[in-house]
């Protein structure tokens, strides 16, 4: 029953060469996954400081030095080629999505590595709460709030959250098991009361695809890594290079190194 | 501003002397405070196992052998005048309400003391975490659901639960605060979607009084120790003796003792 989705180093051979440029939700259980954010070096430090001033949607797992592109947390990846799918934002403008952006390359550039709730999915997974956008193949709803960041230097904007339904009996759980794991997200940050953050209509999530929610149960939110986007959009920085939603960078770091308390 | 409510010995002189017979939600807080059953000795194994099997409804605090009144996690306290309010069931069939139980003391009555939710409210509002049903004065509602229990013995019935609302940005940290005191009830056991727990009407309370839910807040609920007498209507011993629900008994146990995790 293995796949090849199973598999991070056949994985990561896939990713490399655009034979696969899809998402990864659900794949590599058990392996970190990582938000991606490439900024020149002239901007990196006021990006490091809102990362530090918003640790539920940015918490950072990796940084590397301007031009550096092999990832400390996955030597011999190179973070130019191993993300499924990226995204080029020109002054806050998605110019184009590419499989690689070694034509976008620069010695200046600053890569950052930040946490991602994809991480936490197996151990929810093993305690035997479905994950229903893994069950039906879909990307994960994930939705803009109207919950500021902390805002640093020219960085600014509202909090992404992605959104799992969970049953009201497993709420708590839940909770507790994801709380174990701040580095890739922890706790939720909202439960129930979309409206309450912003949020009109679960149905046309901003990214990713809807999912339904069932009677016994209710929508949980987590902190998301593609704040940075939704940042770069309000703060228009010259240029950021991203992943595209749901498009991770699958790191050697395991979730049960991520484990805090 | 300090009030006779928060001041334990006065509260239990009142109790004692019947000035005061009301409910005891937001007193003494900080002291834990106790469900009571007290049942003939010819049932008190089964009903203890009946507690073992069900500890998020029933933890049990403290066992009083048959014939003893004085609590050991309240001494010099009387089980038989310090709790404002009682109820006397024949058969499943509440028989009377009393604020002193010393024309039915028999020799073999077995006193069970049980976790209350009341005990973890100073830490939420410490935490600014408000309680409605404090806020109003009211007694907190509390509801039967259809999650049955685990049976013991003649001992069977569905559990019953408080609610309260929380808003939706603060659930995971009323999560994680309950979640460490589970010998007072612990972490919820549903959060929201409360027919799927068969209540079908949050302003219909089985026990206390209904509070508003507002538009950024989600029903929380938590196992309640008036289980037992769900179970008592349930299962029709010839006779339980228990508190009226929110007229607990307060004991000298604090909530730091309780800490578990």
């Amino acid at each position: 029953m293995a796949s090849w989705k199973d598999d991070v180093h056949e994985i990561r051979r896939r990713i490399r060469s655009a034979e696969y440029a899809g998402q990864t939700g659900g794949m590599a259980l058990g392996h970190a996954q990582c938000n991606v954010v490439i900024l020149p070096k002239d901007q990196a430090f006021d990006f490091l400081v809102f990362c530090m001033r918003n640790p539920k949607p940015c918490p950072v797992l990796d940084v590397l030095e301007a031009g550096r592109y092999e990832p400390n947390i996955a030597p011999g990846c190179d973070i130019r080629t191993d993300v499924p799918k990226y995204r080029v934002y020109h002054n806050g403008a998605l110019l184009e999505e590419v499989t690689d952006i070694k034509n976008y390359w620069r010695d200046d550039l600053v890569t950052f590595l930040i946490g991602c709730s994809f991480t936490f999915e197996a151990r929810l997974l093993a305690a035997g709460i479905p994950m229903r956008h893994l069950e039906l193949g879909t990307v994960i709803p994930v939705f803009e709030t109207n919950i500021p960041c902390a805002p640093a230097g020219p960085f600014h904007g509202n909090m992404v959250v992605s959104m799992r339904p969970i049953q009201g009996r497993r709420v708590a759980e839940v909770v507790q098991i994801t709380a174990r794991v701040p580095r890739v997200h922890g706790a939720p940050v909202h439960v129930g009361a979309p409206a309450a953050i912003g949020i009109r209509d679960l149905n046309a999530p901003d990214w990713g695809q809807p999912v339904p929610i069932r009677d016994d149960e209710v929508p949980v939110f987590w902190a998301c890594g593609v704040t940075p986007q939704a940042v770069a959009r309000a703060s228009r920085p010259p240029l950021m290079i991203t992943h595209a939603p749901a498009h991770m960078f699958i790191s050697d770091l395991r979730d049960s190194d991520l484990i805090e308390n």
